[in-house]
Order: C-alpha cells, then sequence, then structure tokens
C-alpha cells in the first residue's frame, strides 16, 4: 500500500484531489494512477461504481479518511488520485512556454487553458518555477495536467535551442507589436513572463515581442488571462 | 472616527484592502473614501507620504493594528480604505452582464478585465450573486472597482428592458455561433452565467447566443477567462 505523505516537489507521486480531477487521471492518464483513496462519507454511488470499473484488478481502490486530513484540510475533497510523476519530454509544435511562473493556481488555470485551445505542449522555465506536479497545480487545472504534456527547462536558452524552428512571442507589456493586430504563425511559442515582474528586458530582443492592447486604466491583465486570450488568438489566426 | 467591523453585505461601507487598491481609490474615487487605517509595522515611507499628501484634511488617515485582525486575517495587507458604497446607475453603451456570479474573486477578476478592454458598466444580475462590494471582490479587481460603473438588477428582464437597444451576445456552451466567426455589433452586451451552471437554456432564445470554440477535452473555460475572451474579441472587433 502507498504511504500518503503532504507534497513536496521531490516526491516521486503526487496526487489528484477531488473526484472530478481523480477521473481525469483515470480516463485520460490511466497508467499514472497508483491508487485512488475513496473517502468513508463520499456518497456519490455512481462515481464509486464507474472509480471501481476503471480501476479494476490493477489499481487498488481503498476506503480511509486519514489520507484527505493530511492532503486536503479545507477543500470539499472526497477522491484522491495517487499519481506517478512520469517525466514527459515536449513534442515539436505549438507551444505555451511560462517563464518563472510563481502561482501554482495561475500555472493550472493556464494548463486548462492550453488544453481547451489545443496547444498540448507546455514548458515551465527556471529553477524557482512554480511546481506543475504539485497537487494545488493539478487541481487548477481541473485535472487537464492528465492529458498535455509538461517539461520544465532550467533556461530559456535550454528551451530555445531545442525547437530552433519555432516562432517566439514573447508577451510583455511595451512588446512593439499589438496582438490585435498580429498574424501569429506556426509553429510558435507563445511566452509569459512572471506574474509580478513580467518577463525580463531581454526578451525584447527575441523573436516578435507582442503586447495585448488594453487600457491605461490597469498596470496589465492577470497572467491567466493574458496566457488564454494569445492562445484564443494565435489558435484561430492559425486556422 | 469610523468603527471597523468585518463585512456584511447590509453595511454602508466596504473595504480597499491593501496598499494599491486603496490607492486606487483615492486616485479614482476620492470621494467615496471616508478613511484610510496604515498598519504600525508598515514601513513604505514613500507610500504613507502620498496617502497623507492625497489625504489632505478632510480624509482622516490612522494607524492602528486592531481593524486588520478584523478584517485581513492571512494577507499580506498594510493599508485599509473605508469606502462609502455608493448606488451607482450603469450608462448607456457597452455592458458586461454577469448572471448570478458565485464568487468574489472571479467578479472582481473580470472587473479589471473590463475597465482594461474600456467596457466600463457591468450589470449584475440576480438576487443571489455575489457581491460587487464585498472586499474580496474589490481586491481581486486590483481596485478596479474604483473606476467602472457596477449595478446590480434583480433579474435579466428588469436589465434588459432598461437598454432596449443593446445587442444581445448570451455566452453558453452550445451558443449557435462560435466568437472566432462572429462580428459583435456595438452597443454590446456580453452576458455570462454562474460558474457552475452558466446560464439558463432560456438565455438560448435572446439576442445571438454564442460559444468560444474549444476543444472537447475541457467542459468549458474558466469564466474569469471566457469572460475576458469575449471583452477582447468584442472590443477588437468593433475598432
Amino acid at each position: 500500500m502507498i504511504k500518503v505523505s503532504s507534497y513536496k516537489n521531490n516526491n516521486i507521486h503526487t496526487y489528484g484531489l477531488g473526484a472530478t480531477v481523480a477521473m481525469e487521471y483515470l480516463l485520460k492518464n490511466r497508467g499514472s494512477v497508483e491508487a485512488v483513496i475513496i473517502h468513508p462519507d463520499f456518497r456519490s454511488e455512481e462515481t464509486i461504481a464507474r472509480i471501481n470499473d476503471i480501476c479494476g484488478k490493477d489499481i487498488p481502490v481503498s476506503v480511509e479518511e486519514k489520507p484527505f486530513n493530511i492532503l486536503s484540510k479545507k477543500d470539499n475533497c472526497f477522491v484522491i488520485a495517487v499519481i506517478r510523476k512520469q517525466e514527459i519530454r515536449i513534442k515539436d509544435g505549438n507551444h505555451m512556454v511560462l517563464v518563472n511562473p510563481s502561482n501554482c493556481g495561475n500555472l493550472g488555470t493556464i494548463v486548462r487553458s492550453c488544453l481547451g485551445f489545443g496547444v498540448n505542449d507546455i514548458a515551465v522555465v527556471g529553477k524557482t518555477a512554480a511546481d506543475p506536479f504539485d497537487p494545488r497545480t493539478i487541481r487548477a487545472s481541473m485535472g487537464a495536467c492528465a492529458s498535455v504534456r509538461i517539461e520544465v527547462f532550467e533556461t530559456f536558452g535550454e528551451y530555445s535551442s531545442r525547437f530552433p524552428s519555432n516562432k517566439l512571442y514573447p508577451f510583455m507589456l511595451d512588446g512593439s507589436k499589438i496582438l490585435q493586430q498580429t498574424k501569429i504563425e506556426k509553429p510558435f511559442s507563445l511566452i509569459m513572463g512572471n506574474e509580478a515582474t513580467g518577463l525580463d528586458p531581454a526578451f525584447k530582443d527575441i523573436g516578435q515581442p507582442i503586447r495585448i492592447e488594453h487600457s491605461d486604466n490597469i498596470d496589465s491583465l492577470n497572467i491567466t488571462i493574458a496566457a488564454s486570450i494569445g492562445l484564443y488568438e494565435a489558435t484561430k489566426s492559425c486556422e
């Protein structure tokens, strides 16, 4: 049996918290699920039957309360999927590139938008970037993490040298072209910076810096919104 | 002196929590600020000097710790603006219409996007909708609430009968037209539903229902993202 412990980024396991997230992993990435734990108070017989059906004989399903106390204090969470972390390499094609994202919730929300707009390869750049395997990331993605490829790079150079044919579009508040007036060419890399500090000014000289035009009444758009608008526009204009 | 108490929606005051939010109110909506409270541990002399400068003789500024314990337990908050709630009527023009939003954070994030895309009139519909005056809404808006008009309507009919010339665009998962292929006409009303349940099916027969095309791999986009993409596209195609 797998012993559940509070998540740390050097664990070999992570956790899908909540029935929706656990089910996404069972349906989209079953091979990574090593166990499912159900809360004794969980009353949705239909969901329990589905979980047991999908898990079959090879994924153990247990009913316990303690893991929920360890992993999910306040959330409305009745199912935990124990997930083995897998090192995955992103593939050629269109990419979302997140440089030093600091917040797991934002990272997960962007992963969900990526999946929604068919950009299934996501690079996370930076040694101190938010952890794509953190249960908070997975939860914010509503399980979308089960369906995309996410790879962590230590530096932007490490990323860009592996994908020399990608068109690079750093999103910057002072980008020289306006997204509203730009045709994004494929294969694209939409590059987003940190929530508080944005991208380093050095990105001005990389590819085609882009800004999303907005009024002077706000400093910037929320990063999850900027990334999603970028995805919307880039996948639209490539049709 | 104004006695601070934990916020309830029938209070005559609300609170702008944090220096950024408080400063937005002082700069954009000074007339609504009745007092400013600074935490004894706040060390940014420059911000304190600016606050005192803007407040002048008519807005009292005090240094106290207790209000922070009442209003902001965990947040990194050193300044509170005490704001008198004002009943405001939205004006003719382009509108964001939020029907039964349930989460103050989402409401505030959408308000910020509205301000960013120049849609400064926001209708919140529903008796149990999230409170636009809640300090959590104001905080999530990063103070954008100071700069827009927000009006609460009990029913959608009450809203729509006051703005008969607005083109109505309900955003629905099964909307008959795709946003990516639709020219949004002015003056527009972008209508968004509840986070969990969306809009009532009756909206199918109202105006031109719109869907944002996305892959089948996600059920729906996050509401703040759907609303922001709608704003982005509507303000772009109207240029």
